[in-house]
């Protein structure tokens, strides 16, 4: 699928979408609608990725493309009227439009009354299926492993861990799946249910459910985490995941730079061993599980600080440690 | 605010909501609904509670009501249509109608008609407010002290338990609050926040809202818990609570009579002391918190057998235990 992704003035560092899809999306990317950025390329922006696409002003300047991905989220998830020309130009041209915002474009008169005129998809996939039902308990049942990645914090690497993971899983021979559960996730695989959506009686049966659509098609499923169960707003969609999940294996991801919950300062992160002894303790009480690895973000570290926080990270966790995204998930494949 | 209360033929057996209401709500119950039981007053079928109201046939046969509340909740959660005209007399003769239902009577094109030419209200209680945000984390900077039950399974007493924890304290001259978080709790306390309703991200949010609205009315807040961190259903709501409410003191209740959580015969039960440390660990994660009393049914047991389920339960946990239905819940107010 040829998709552009639209990012004005936010791309890259502030467009998670639209880095997350160039750099882990299956799809053809065409395009980048950045206003501010248009005439450069993809990898003149980043580097390590394998794309020259252009950066355009505008859809008009894309070349032809089957679905226009919103790749930014403004604070309050807004919709930009400044994007309305480039959504109107996609469905005209007879491209579906994605988009992970609060503000749902099925909800949009004008969108959706030209959606339908042309026969295009608004798929906004912040809305979870109306059908969801409570969990039965299977996912341990499943013939396939499981693994899942926790976090010390929200915002702590775990959907691009398990990104890293499904990607070196690969490489190394197995037949792995990724499981998303948040909006950038499920733009990148192109479908997913937004477990922080879901009603709190189906949280862990939306998971559960994932998991069984997908369980035949690998060996490996590895779902994305949310939240932590050291947050106090965001516990209830960890615990869900974490039960929902009964994974086989987890992976505790950490910031090393934060001291405090992100928008909480009343409350510390947690010592990373204690985190691994609650996330096996909670989970182990629906199914036994244990933490198999760790991920840490070494973001902006000289060469010789990253290793050393890597090392010192997987000394206090007691189980191999890795910066996915500096130095791949290989150390966490082999010990699936 | 004179009630009747809806339960035909299931008075009172299969009425949980009904008798939940005549037993601990602060409404008065001027008739029950039930062709079957029609002739008899309450009294008769519930010889602890001091109510002679009527049981009747249908709501033409009752007293003035202000309010038609449905007391019976049937699988599924729908509408019985042999229903229909008592709520239209409810509506015609001004009364508002409380139901608790998956079966919205705001969404019955004829009732909600009804009901507007009557300036009647219909209350959904299982409809949460859709103004719900994320949690602050406030719960532990409350001026009050905060009480939850939680429990080894659903259906074990957790809102019962909460309520005889209400009136035993109030009966010690404490200052104490009932907060509803089911559709029975609600429709007894007459407001709440039907928490497994919520968008899961709101789930602790929910809970907070509810004790901040009441933290400055009440010495004592007790909260009804919902599900179990041991159920692989329902666990997201219970975490949520438990976060959520951030309780200085727990109750853990129990039903001795079961092996395996229910309608998850794969999953057992867990051992009681492990649910104590389990629910200290989890709980104190976000703000420190004890399990301070157990609460067991003994529903149906001989005084001896009661008595020596109830001392072995207290002695596995290690706190003091109660049957609060049997013996109340006075030697759980004074550990608070």
């Amino acid at each position: 699928m040829r998709v552009a992704i639209l990012a004005h003035e936010k791309f890259p560092d502030g467009a998670k979408t639209a880095v997350g899809v160039i750099r882990y999306g299956d799809q053809d990317v065409v395009a980048v609608l950045d206003r501010e950025a248009a005439g450069t390329t993809v990898d003149e922006h980043l580097p390590d990725v394998d794309c020259d696409a252009p950066v355009v002003e505008r859809a008009a300047d894309a070349p032809e493309f089957d679905a226009l991905l919103i790749g930014i989220a403004p604070i309050g998830g807004g919709f930009e009227e400044s994007w309305r020309p480039d959504v109107r130009h996609a469905i005209e041209s007879g491209a579906d439009v994605v988009a992970g915002l609060h503000y749902f474009l099925n909800d949009d008169e004008e969108l959706s009354e030209l959606a339908a005129e042309h026969g295009v998809e608004l798929h906004d996939v912040r809305n979870p299926p109306d059908d969801l039902t409570v969990a039965d308990g299977v996912a341990r049942d499943l013939d396939c492993e499981i693994v899942l990645t926790v976090g010390t914090d929200c915002s702590t690497g775990k959907m691009t861990t398990a990104l890293e993971i499904v990607d070196a899983a690969r490489e190394a021979g197995l037949d792995a799946g990724f499981i998303p559960t948040g909006q950038t996730g499920i733009m990148i695989a192109g479908w997913g249910i937004p477990i922080d959506r879901t009603i709190s009686d189906f949280t862990n049966g939306a998971v559960e459910r994932m998991l069984r659509q997908k369980a035949d098609e690998h060996d490996y499923l590895v779902v994305e985490g949310q939240g932590s169960l050291f947050h106090p707003a965001y516990s209830a969609v960890t615990c869900g995941i974490l039960h929902g999940a009964m994974a086989d294996s987890l992976v505790l991801c950490h910031d090393p730079g934060r001291e405090t919950i992100g928008g909480y300062e009343s409350f510390p992160i947690p010592d990373p061993a204690e985190a691994v002894d609650l996330y096996e303790t909670v989970g182990s009480a629906i199914a036994p599980t244990r933490v198999v690895g760790g991920a840490v973000n070494t973001y902006g570290m000289e060469a010789d600080a990253a290793a050393e926080t890597v090392e010192a990270y997987g000394e206090a966790i007691g189980v191999p440690a890795t910066d996915p995204v500096r130095y791949g998930a290989d150390d966490i494949v082999s010990e699936l």
